[in-house]
């Protein structure tokens, strides 16, 4: 491979002849050979690009940058942003817990290519652009990766999680509607329990996520806040006056997302707590989604010698040689994606209880975390919407078996024939193996033609 | 121990004679000898309570319990809240994951005590009230407990979680005031940084305790719901028309918080999200509390090898031998309370998951380990204020030897006499292990005069 | 409530005056109101008393402590083992991290109960015992307290959890081989597959626990290694040649449990790995258990509209109207230990990672969860197998009638008329809802008797 | 992009022209947009390729398979084990929880490219191989996944996890024996404490990493045993009589290593407690490795206001303005890596938690978490002894300075002068700032002389 020399402050490093990052990110290549190569996730590259198209603009129009340089900058950042130059970030997660060195990739990257598009060649002459004194101008890595990863969280949870999750709940909420007079057997402990609508149990699913969704937006007032203008140790050293609330606004601008700069620099570099908040909500989603998939599968299976009271899609050839095998793949995906998101909660959690003084150095494991989940809960949802949920059907036949040959329709005689007799049909039943009405019948009790108008399945689910 | 038979449908036990349990309670204590006995918190049987009198007013305004009856239920209930009757509930946690045998256990009690308080002795004569069709009159285990459980966490959080962490974030706010002119060393990395003052570090605590109380509290909507007129399966089955609303009105009144009813009944009793989103909440805190207790012992570490640039009081001995080894063992307490929390979390977590079609069982344990959580976390905020925080002095002298000393202050000499000749100044110091003015001297680069007038902390804190 | 005055290095102090405690004891019950009172596990208690009288016996046999003054110490721990002085122990988990007020709660115990088993009474008087001298001679709480937490943790799992998972193992297993004829259809996905007999299905839980048992025991081990001896730090300051070993020896023979002095003494007081490996064994055994307990209620499901496979002891009344209706109660119960276990071993792991420098002080949380999911595991599955498993019987006809009704059996035809045409009957009788024999023969393609004589359940069920 | 046809059971499906997968991998890929794609490890996959191969040479022995298609079918896999079709396995951790379509995309890559390498052209003319009947021969996507999954893991633990720690516990070895002379202080509760030597430290290191690798080789035999064998249910329906033995065999021969054939099939396909074991130990190797890179940091803290007892080796520019600001960004790896393997943890004890009747449907996510755990950790070691951990010194400057200038050291005097007077002497020293031995000499206690004499450190570090 053909090298060229690049230089820091402690002395010279051979860098790939063709790549436009520099000695910085290079040592941090040889350094941290843990897991995979480029690891470092590429939202929190392009939260990266944002914010110093934000800071150049900032200094720019604090008169601490010159206009030219701006642009420069700029120009470099929509690159990154149009994901041109994502084979330039090589980093990965497991480098220092700062991402010191995911920042300085990235005012390499925009130092050099920088210096390309202002017309010279890469490693010659002198550079408009210096990674540090412009690119990283009024920043810190302190403040510059906590903004990166909560502008990266933000628009992954808005843009993919919420949209993933809001998509489920609307098949789930149609389906609640189209199944409201669908009556079928209740079930606590897993026994059999009084009747419900197979709508009802849906509405409880939709309430579910509208729950969590709820509790997912409340996080987002805390993700909104930026550490951008803290510096070094939350003081703001270095920077203009005026210029956090600033360069908040021209983030805000550039997202189109509603940002803010943090209430307090101190608590936005040394804790991450927004990031703890946001993925406990998250957590909550997963939690949500485990139930309604797990009870997805047990009411679809079968075909003959489970459930089967609900039917789900084909996706794939079950076995070759039984037809009716439609195995529930998409509710595994899905309680994976949940167990995933459990054990991440507990990665982010532990992270974030170890800042120490002015800072935390857990961040990038935190922002990993925090955008796997988000990005996995968003896209299992829309995978199970699509490819289960969508395509859903009772199987009325089946559910009204079930229902109409529990015993627990007895209730009904309460208020007609007494309790004490109707138990005595519900026990007759369960050990002769036979039915409510025949027993009831041959008991004396009632007449096949008042059972059949008393015990009535669909008038024992009640209106909530 | 003497006895008196008590019976139920599966025929006769014998119940310790003084108790006022019945025959499904002492079932229970049989067969759940696992772990210590009436592990079951204190707290749901007094959410039990509340919601036991609210149901009998309910029904007596609904038309279906008698005035009489409405009456003793409630003057039982009233005993209950009074801990003159704790130790009547003998059961534990790991029993039914429904609860319903403290379900049980409550109606026993109250319609045996009920009895007695009705003029007549225990175990003898008529029972005016039935445990089942008076006491549990339109209600069933599987929306009394979540009920009850709701009651006795919302009760915990506002009772204890948060006027204690509001203690402790009032006493660091006032020390954040306090300290605002302490200009000390800023720490990243562990490593020397440019300097902050003690209250900046302090105001991000506070911060943080801030941000998790707004966390905290957008949980208890969620939990303010109340599952109660849901009965066995979410469809209110065997509930007078308006009961839900009205059960939840008078279990408002008579704790004086903000109690509704659960929206959707289904979510209510199958998912138990509520408690995983508030539980969640709580682990946030500890997130937080914990990097606060940890950077607190760490500054207080020494008296002579370590920080100490704060000085916490001496609440007990330290070792008899040696002065002024004042451990810091509140922030011991502190962080322990955390990792539980963080423990605890994860049991929530798994219980939530769980649920099976209407019903979760996991109750009893999610149950308990928020109140748990809450009160630890409530109760440790209050200790570590009182004990330690309230104490909290800087060493002043320490901390001006260490912010002097640093070599980090060279920074202000960069826009004096420029990046390089500063650099040189400062490295030259940390090779000879001597100061920054010594070698900026003599180096000829300033005078003393200008050095003290160029190199003062204080004007580097920023205005953040 | 009357006092006496107990004094410490930090002056007097009101104690209550019918208890043995003193001033530190008192002093930490002060300042660590956080939780329920008398916290602290009973067991710790009992394996500082094993450990007071080890460490009397090796200091008097190596000539630093008189006869006298042993044998007083020895009493008052038989006491303490026998269950005598259990109100003396007041103090919370929430203290000190490193449990040195626990320690002085013992020492305090044992130096004011001895002055009175000497002769004396409380409070009067020159004490032959004291406290820190004579009782903690040769010891530091830094090295008293872990190895009070490791000999309560290997009792708990040698005396309660081993026995307990055994017990369960042994009727798994004994169900394995009265049921291993029943055959029955195999569930994959939770879909209809292949056959396999129930007794194949209970030898794989209790292959699980078998397996879970030898992980245990494999960190028994690391468990056996006892730090007494490293007193303050790990060096042994204090402490006359040959103690460590010494002491151990007399733990050893005291509890009949194969105790050594730990090989490295820094490892075991800054770090608390073996607790962190012996939790992690029994999450391992709550993994199993769960799989388990999980299993059997989802197969006694019903009694009408569920799986029905197998039938469980019915040890509570049911719903009072739904004859039949057995809830599963003690597999709930057992999941919720599960549930805990796996909570409790994140608080450990937390624990265990935050040791600093000499010490972890996260000792007294790590040992309360140690205990809890120790017992509870025990406790639950001698419960689970006294009042669930003992009772499991096959229900055969509902058996025979979902392996028979499957469509998987089809597969026995393919080597008698091959994989097209046996599909093809699989296919035909799922679409028509008939059987695979009605299609075969109306196929044509075989005999009702050559079906009856090729589609046979129990020969598909392999030799494994 | 060109396409060729393929079909399956359901019909055709478009595949991109140039790949080996078939259609029921390109159904996979569509049905499961769920994270990056081709996030299934690759070591699943080459654990895939050693069985398939293992299985095509123990079918062929059996004499079910030609030996024709044996050799084609072990041509392919060498292929695969030598990363030269790497790009044929696009699917994603996130599918069917059994694996299927990984089992799948295998035995279709297997019999297109052996199409292929028999001097066929892909897509074209009939096909040697059947992707089912020959290179899926006698086994089902239930056993081989776990199979597959086992020796992925077996490999990556003791090829990189063992190795990785052992490098890093031989450096911390070397640097105890090193350091052994060098006396400091001691620190508990972060405070200071009587003195011991850095090497007496390091050993502690050390022994926790022999204790961790202890249990970690305790957890391989359950990890060696193989479900293969056990195909759909575990019976073993479809293998020819001694499959599962020889099948092993022949794994073990092509890894050299010593796997086994699972002593019951049943706990191998529905349970991974296995993996579930493995991981326990990978987690409590990260809690060591924890508790040893945060005691590094906090002692190479400063370089002028932290504690600064040791130097660690500058791998990358610090601030370009502070020289000495060697940032520990090799503990930040390190602790960030242990975070991520405690939760890791945690989702793979609540995959292994799940598994319903026959079958565990968590194993891709179960795989996942090991594999990464495994490997970040052996990485993380590596990185941490090369880059830190080799090049750690003393600084003996500043260790002196500490442990003589500590108050502690009162303790030596305690048998000359007695124990009043030393304590006497610490006090006046804290309360005057002033040094032990001025203040020993000033109250006449002691003679200068006396006091070099019995004062000293070096004395002070027991034996062990």
């Amino acid at each position: 491979m053909e090298y060229r020399i690049e230089k820091d402050t402690m002395g010279e490093v051979k860098v790939p002849a063709d790549k436009y990052w520099g000695a910085q990110t290079e040592r941090s290549r040889n350094n941290f050979k843990i897991g995979p190569e480029a690891s470092m996730p590429l939202e929190v590259v392009h939260g990266f690009a944002y914010l110093k198209k934000a800071a150049a603009h900032a200094n720019c129009e604090l008169g601490v940058l010159a206009a030219e340089k701006r642009d420069l900058i700029s120009k470099v950042c929509d690159e990154i942003l149009d994901n041109q130059l994502n084979d330039q970030f090589p980093l990965v997660i497991w480098q220092t817990g700062s991402g010191t060195q995911s920042n300085m990739n990235t005012n390499e990257v925009i130092a050099n290519r920088g210096h390309v598009l202002a017309g010279n060649k890469l490693g010659e002459g002198e550079r408009l652009l210096a990674p540090n004194d412009d690119v990283n101008k009024s920043q810190s890595s302190n403040d510059t990766f906590p903004t990166g990863m909560h502008i990266a969280s933000y628009k992954m949870i808005v843009e993919t999680t919420i949209p993933g999750v809001e998509r489920l709940r609307n098949t789930l909420d149609a389906k609640a509607k189209a199944f409201k007079d669908v009556v079928k057997i209740g079930r606590t402990h897993l026994m059999d329990a009084t009747p419900l609508t197979l709508g009802q149990e849906f509405s409880g699913y939709v309430s579910q996520l509208d729950h969590g969704l709820k509790a997912l937006k409340n996080t987002l007032a805390h993700l909104s806040e930026l550490a951008l203008g803290g510096t070094a140790v939350g003081t703001g050293i270095n920077t203009p006056q005026g210029y956090d609330v600033l360069v908040a606004k021209y983030i805000a601008e550039f997202t189109g997302l509603p940002f803010i700069t943090a209430e307090n620099k101190f608590e936005a570099l040394a804790a991450h707590d927004a990031i703890v908040e946001s993925h406990g909500a998250l957590k909550q989603l997963a939690v949500s989604l485990n139930k309604i998939a797990n009870d997805i599968r047990m009411m679809a299976s079968g075909p003959r010698s489970g459930i089967g009271e609900i039917i789900i899609p084909a996706n794939e050839p079950g076995s070759s040689i039984m037809p009716g095998k439609v195995n529930p793949t998409q509710c595994e995906a899905m309680t994976m994606v949940c167990a995933q998101v459990m054990g991440n909660d507990v990665a982010v959690t532990v992270g974030g209880t170890q800042g120490h003084y002015e800072l935390n150095v857990f961040k990038p494991m935190m922002a990993a975390n925090l955008l796997q989940s988000a990005r996995l809960i968003g896209d299992a949802c829309v995978s199970f919407a699509e490819h289960c949920a969508d395509g859903i059907e009772p199987n009325h036949k089946r559910i009204d078996e079930l229902v109409n040959n529990s015993l627990m329709l007895v209730t009904a005689l309460n208020t007609k024939i007494g309790y004490y007799k109707a138990a005595e049909i519900a026990n007759t039943a369960h050990q002769n193996g036979t039915t409510l009405k025949e027993e009831a019948v041959r008991l004396g009790y009632v007449t096949p033609e008042e059972y059949d108008e008393w015990v009535v399945p669909s008038k024992m689910i009640g209106s909530l």
